[in-house]
């Protein structure tokens, strides 16, 4: 059984930013995301939603998907936190509380060593290498699912230039940044080695498909 | 939990007509289907997919959720066979041969009793009762999980007019038959409610997503 490297959910400005330059502990995306994650929030399958209710259109087909097959995540060190060089602060423990929403292991890229920790279903490890070397210690980790690549701009750009990743769930926001860390200038930049499905959806984003050709 | 009773991957022509009146062996849906079912058989998930390949756009969103979270399916008599009256051919273990897709438990209405029996990971059981009841027998034997509601037309009408539906995808395909079993005449007749995102896709057909208000 393939096990795929999957992008899921990942949100970009209509200008194609991901986040902002100046992450800190209060601005988890460097700037102020706005409206672009309203989409996600709104439907019955987000991960984070802690009420029941919620719609079930096409947005939900894109959350509902979220951990479908996946047994691993790998993550850059900027979504883990906003801190640079040695963990000083083993008290930090990641954005996502008590009860973070990925549910798998995860693989957290760093150049500094720190202990694996578990918080409730998630067991994050921190880990040194290049992309192809990562994804072989998450593909195992998985045993057998696919890997989710869950960002940020800089790590999809890695595991892109890598050729490693199968598909890609962008929703593109009706909101423009104009700098920052940018996934793409153009989706079109991805045509070569992508089948591309553009989507608008009745909420204001435009879900972006990509497949290997 | 709840457990929604969703339609999925059902197919409809432009003019609403999901098969004509003349089944037989040889005519599963009583018309020359044509190119209404093309767009799921080429998805990656597609449930009678027996090699590797097929796309991963947003149809494969669509084919995908077929199995995701269902326990159980009822289905009409006439999408089990296209034999009437009492069951004399105990042979006919319906279209799908030794692997039948659905891998639940299956309950079949009809006024006319037969044991159950299984194939592969599917058993049919063959129930009478008015939609409520068979429901609620579905529901049981789901084990918490959502139940498929398969059709065909006349059967997915009994269960909206009892309003038993949570959601509901139908592919509108652009093809036109003019006369035969007919969903509806218009989606819009299901507005008052249901949501409803209408969803173009690249391959032709437009989703339909319903989920109630």
């Amino acid at each position: 059984m393939e096990q795929l490297l999957r992008v899921q959910n990942f949100n970009v400005s209509s200008d194609g930013i991901g986040a902002g330059e100046h992450q800190s502990l209060e601005r988890p995306f460097g700037l102020d995301p706005g409206a672009m994650f309203t989409w996600a929030g709104a439907t019955a399958s987000w991960p984070m939603r802690t009420d029941p209710g919620g719609s079930r259109g096409l947005d939900d087909y894109l959350t509902r998907d979220y951990a479908r097959n996946i047994g691993a995540e790998i993550m850059g060190r900027n979504k883990f936190g906003p801190h640079r060089g040695p963990w000083d602060d083993h008290e930090w423990r990641g954005w996502w509380g008590d009860e973070p929403p990925f549910r798998t292991p995860v693989f957290v890229m760093t150049h500094h060593a720190r202990p694996s920790f578990a918080l409730s279903d998630t067991t994050f490890h921190f880990v040194e290498g290049d992309p192809a070397t990562v994804l072989q210690q998450a593909r195992a980790a998985a045993a057998g699912k696919d890997v989710r690549l869950g960002g940020g701009v800089t790590t999809i750009r890695q595991f892109l230039d890598a050729d490693l990743v199968d598909t890609m769930h962008v929703a593109v926001s009706p909101v423009r940044f104009g700098s920052g860390l940018r996934l793409w200038d153009s989706p079109d930049e991805l045509l070569d080695r992508f089948h591309l499905d553009v989507v608008p959806s009745p909420s204001g984003v435009t879900h972006h498909l990509f497949w290997r050709r």
